[in-house]
């Protein structure tokens, strides 16, 4: 246990669940459920029994520090990682497994996202634990693979290699990014295709020899931060790699290239949460299926709404079906559930018209 | 003219423009057609060539006296007359007129709600002239009557005596309230009903006499506070009688039992604004025949909706059709334009179960 390590990852913007999610104060850092708690508490809560406290490190945009200070008070400066820039996640997990590298050889890592949904607490501690284990013992990258319940063309699909055996842990034969809904449909009929999670898990020895192979760019930066990682002198070394580092993902930078994969199969209850509609689906709804949250929403001749308000705000709803109605940080978004998707285009038309103030 | 005198009445609650209007603060003290100007402030400005600026009468209740005082900030505390109690029009009209009568027996007096809305100046102007100056010959009681447009039922009807004249003075025979689609039909195709715009003149002497001769229950209880209107008596002889005044509106008490009623015809693009869909008739509208009170309102595929929100709230409607949406005092309503009759319900219902917090 005293080698197991998570970092989360909480620099994003989520700007799909606009105008909840900003800029300056992104979904991770909401109680999108209504239940007391953010996203990012939430995913710092499910590993209390998987490593020590002072093993969970965040990797965040430095905008965001007195968010996460303030949301888990328990972590000290040296578990917060502040990215001066954003670029998707290799840096970002180079930053934070160099780090823990440079701490402990005998590391084993999970990355987490810090916005994702996982109901089934049992079924994940057990997964993460099998992954954790065998990542250790083997020195592969392992990702969390979930069954999937429907052709999703919004998430990535990981195929992996069938071996007749009952084992949970597979090595993986392709990834493929948001498939059309055709496709997705072949890949469910399949049955050897599992959603990807964007967790994963690996040893540091693991990880850091595939940065070295893979991304060597990106592994040399940090290889050389390693001296000064943990020391005073950490921040300003990375003040000065991230404008020169290179922005690519982990998946498309390593996973796909890698060929120590494995993907471990797992029902977790998990969502990403990626969209009003898929929030809709995991809160609780009224008689006429309206998922609401907020204290004070009168709905009449209403069905199948998503509203989530501020809790004092008096709010009275009638005749409508199927929308997403959101008031978040003095903005109102009232949209049709099924045309979610223009909410990007929305939020880029306001950064147009009204400039960065509102968004 | 310095015998001309405007009562406005201020006192009402608007109740079926929720949320905008409140108890605390009603209709007649908003911009609600996004103008610069409240509807009272609009009212007194129609009046400011027909009558002395000191002759114009605001009655009110008690709790709105700071909102008058702020919006007509040339009112003199004489020229506010509060009434501590909601007693319906009969009351509030004989307190203003029995306190001009006190002041000069030979007034002829305009009877103005604040909230309502006249576009043609000119015409109207005329029309008030006309019927004052009429009055004070004949002291008689004059009702306004608008040429219907279309069959409301919404409205007050009444039907005039032909005299085969052109005159636009002509004797009243019936008054009907709200009748049903069918009779409002039948009314508009017969040529001589006329809408009730609830704005009367008359003569002081002639009210006087009126309320004598068919309330005098209420006009005793005025006819003796002639001696302390206009003195500092006034408020504390006020507070006496209102409790035991008779509720009663105008029209029921005395226009339709008096026999020296006329109406003079007009044309004046008014309307009661009693609705968010008469509103809506009245402003401007974007392509979609969107008609938006508010900076910062982005429509995506939105069409035929009255939009009312604070001036710099952002606000993104998609997919949205012949809806009401309005927010006003941290509270949003979202309704089908269709069915805005409802809102009256909503605010009961409001109050039964949230208190009057909210209303």
């Amino acid at each position: 246990m005293e080698n197991n390590y998570v970092v989360i990852m909480a620099g994003g913007i989520g700007s799909r669940f606009w105008p909840l999610s900003t800029t300056s104060n992104p979904k991770q850092f909401h109680d999108v459920l209504g239940i007391g708690q953010t996203l990012l508490q939430m995913t710092a809560n499910r590993y209390k029994n998987i490593c020590p406290q002072e093993n969970i490190l965040v990797v965040t945009n430095s905008s965001y520090y007195h968010l996460v200070k303030e949301q888990l008070p328990f972590l000290n400066d040296n578990q917060i990682l502040l990215e001066p820039h954003r670029k998707n996640t290799a840096p970002c997990i180079a930053y934070a497994c160099y780090k823990i590298y440079g701490q402990n050889k005998d590391a084993a890592i999970v990355i987490a996202p810090s916005d994702h949904l996982i109901l089934k607490e049992q079924e994940f501690e057990t997964t993460i634990r099998t992954a954790l284990s065998n990542t250790t013992e083997h020195d592969c990258l392992m990702t969390i693979g979930i069954k999937p319940s429907r052709p999703d063309t919004g998430y990535g699909y990981i195929q992996y290699e069938e071996d007749n055996t009952d084992s949970v842990i597979k090595k993986v034969r392709t990834f493929t990014e948001k498939p059309t809904l055709d496709i997705a449909q072949r890949f469910i009929d399949s049955g050897d295709f599992y959603w990807n999670s964007g967790m994963f898990i690996w040893s540091a020895r693991a990880i850091v020899a595939a940065f070295e192979k893979h991304l060597p760019e990106i592994g040399n930066l940090f290889c050389e931060g390693l001296q000064v990682f943990n020391t005073p002198d950490e921040k300003s070394y990375i003040g000065k790699i991230y404008p020169v580092c290179k922005n690519i993902s982990i998946d498309y930078g390593i996973m796909e290239k890698a060929n120590n994969v494995y993907v471990i199969l797992a029902e977790l209850g998990w969502s990403d949460l990626g969209t009003w509609g898929s929030l809709y689906t995991h809160i609780q709804r009224d008689e006429q299926q309206n998922a609401i949250v907020g204290d004070n929403v009168m709905t009449y001749e209403c069905r199948n709404n998503m509203v989530m308000v501020p809790g004092e705000k008096l709010v009275v709803l009638q005749g409508l079906s199927d929308f997403i109605v959101v008031e978040s940080n003095n903005t109102l978004l009232i949209c049709k559930m099924q045309d979610e998707q223009k909410i990007k285009q929305f939020v880029t038309d306001i950064k147009t018209q009204k400039g960065d103030t509102f968004i």
